[in-house]
């Protein structure tokens, strides 16, 4: 087991990001940590776990128990939504709130988002929408919650014009990992957090140098899990990048890195593509036009299709994909959905370009101009 | 006519609230404040406008005539809701977010909530909600949105559950306040508006003193139109208190007098009561409890009384409303609703109560002590 660590973000009054192997299987420990973030010593304060059906049944007792270890009555219950990117929708979210209504919970009661992203996202938009905002706890329990959508207090669920197109900015009081937890995660869903991790490689050079020393001994194409210290180097650059600009008026635009052509992927999909693949895909589009326009080496081109490989992600629409009937990966759908992103702003659309290994800028790209990347990238 | 008024509100990045007669007749004027308010000079930034079948049909076209005179193209829409209270529900926020996404509204983009108490939260909701927030300009049309719901960053839709529990604070880049568009109001309408206004009566001397005035000539039982200055001063009590609390931790709880056993009596009416006429008779029961129990002199009451009959407001459930079998206006069922809201907080309900002519405060109250208030006061 190693060492945890512990982050500090200062956006919103500020919260602590803390990584601790074993957390949620040490019960009085985890009872401590949740009495003091959420307040439990006031008797009149409780918490409900907001969890999926693959999260739910693995660790929500546990939470409640921890819960349950403070104060007999500081759980308020359990809600449970489907899992998959299919609940992230207004109706559950209103399903949820509803919920939480009918268990009598006040303003000074609290949320704890125990889950992958699309609970953490749709359970922090409930707390903040409940009687105009209650607290939550992030307890990330998929790679790409960890290292993403735990941090940085960004809430949505998905409009059937696009995704996340309903939400809110709004900080949790505070994120708990156990990447011990990450022992059960498919295959599949590490690949797809590995996504993020390389994007943040894109944007630091000490992430870049930490991937490639885990990813390189890797020659089967299933990813390895990355270890706690990764982990926190990719939350930390995150961290940095939110506590200076936390609705991302200027450099949260960053982290967007690969998210306006991979979210016209993935909504192209229909979500067969996971959401880490389809950053891969995105971030290899503009490396590859890049390149071919000169502007980037080949070697970054060939450097980035050797860590997606590792990490068990596609460089392009795979062509299961490409060969159905019923998706529609042309330039035009494409264009269509990344038009709807939140990252278009009238005449053309805010990118994030890499510039060099470890590094990379924001830049205004005219609506023409993204479609000649897209054509030279795809 | 009379001179427009202009007030400043602190919370949120502050904000001018302008009273001005004849504002929205004025085309060019109304173009002039729009496009400083929005930024309409901004070739990319649009505005959409949300509005009711009612109240659409009358001014809807005025405003976006006035939009598209500061630039062709800056009018992105009108998007109509139907009118009445049952509209504000989740499903109606998303469809209006559906519409606006496809609108194409970006980031850069606002929302004009043209329209009364409904609109206004809804709309303000939508645009706080729609990818993660755009602007909001508030332009009022009832007189209970212009005194209360417009200003102050309350936004909300109803749950089942309740009213109001799903929202945010989100405070609007301006209001802008036509009071003669109150000449087309039904006199329904401006008595409900008068339910506020008489509340902040019970907040403030001054305000008092000229409800006494403006009312006291006031022998039909067909509530007058109050004046621009009783509307402005009565935006400033709420403007002072929003000021200094935007969040409700504290004195802007004030400003729910009359409305906790108020907002159980229109629930339990099925909105059959408005709101105006809900908050008086919250305002009556819990005067009436006081005066029983000697904490209040009877004068009190019969002052209220008057003020409530001149501006056709009841000062207690009508006996129509009673005497329909498909409603339950027992103490057990408004105790059920009142658990529910926002202003409960575990053991008790922060109440309002009067204490003297134009002055309140709150006190947390048992909920046995506000059962024992709703069996004397009723």
């Amino acid at each position: 087991m190693q060492n945890g660590q512990i982050l500090e973000v200062t956006a919103g009054e500020g919260y602590l990001v803390e990584l601790s192997p074993g957390l949620i299987s040490d019960a009085p420990g985890l009872a401590g940590r949740l009495s003091a973030l959420l307040g439990l010593t006031d008797p009149s304060v409780r918490a409900v776990i907001v969890t999926d059906s693959n999260v739910g049944p693995l660790y929500a007792g546990k939470v409640e128990a921890a819960l349950e270890a403070t104060r007999p009555g500081a759980s308020a219950g359990v809600i449970t939504i489907p899992a998959g990117e299919e609940s992230k929708t207004p109706l559950e979210l209103v399903r949820v709130l509803e919920a939480m209504a009918s268990l009598r919970l006040t303003r000074k009661d609290a949320v704890i988002a125990l889950g992958g992203g699309v609970v953490g996202d749709l359970a922090g938009l409930a707390a903040a929408l409940y009687m105009r905002g209650i607290r939550c706890l992030q307890m990330p329990t998929s790679l790409l919650a960890m290292v993403d959508s735990s941090v940085g207090g960004k809430t949505a669920v998905d409009l059937e014009a696009g995704k996340n197109l309903m939400g809110v900015f709004s900080q949790p009081v505070g994120v708990l990992i156990d990447p011990e937890v990450l022992r059960t995660l498919p295959a599949r869903e590490i690949s797809c957090g590995w996504g993020e991790i390389i994007k943040y490689a894109g944007l630091d050079g000490d992430v870049l140098a930490a991937v490639r020393t885990e990813l390189g001994p890797c020659r089967s194409g299933i990813a390895p899990l990355p270890s706690v210290g990764l982990i926190a180097r990719s939350i930390d650059v995150k961290r940095r990048i939110v506590s200076e600009d936390e609705k991302e008026s200027g450099a949260r635009r960053l982290l967007n890195l690969g998210h306006t052509a991979g979210h016209a992927v993935e909504t192209a999909s229909r979500y067969a593509l996971s959401h880490g693949a389809s950053v891969a895909i995105g971030m290899h589009i503009l490396t590859k036009a890049l390149v071919k326009e000169g502007k980037l080496p080949r070697a970054m081109l060939e450097d980035l299709e050797e860590l997606l490989r590792q990490a068990g992600l596609p460089s392009s629409i795979p062509p299961e994909l490409l060969a159905r009937a019923d998706l529609d990966f042309s330039i035009d759908a494409l264009l269509a959905v990344a038009s709807h992103d939140k990252k278009s702003a009238g005449s053309g659309v805010n990118l994030v370009l890499p510039i060099a290994p470890g590094r990379a800028e924001v830049r205004k790209v005219s609506w023409e101009d993204f479609r000649a990347m897209l054509e030279t990238g795809l």
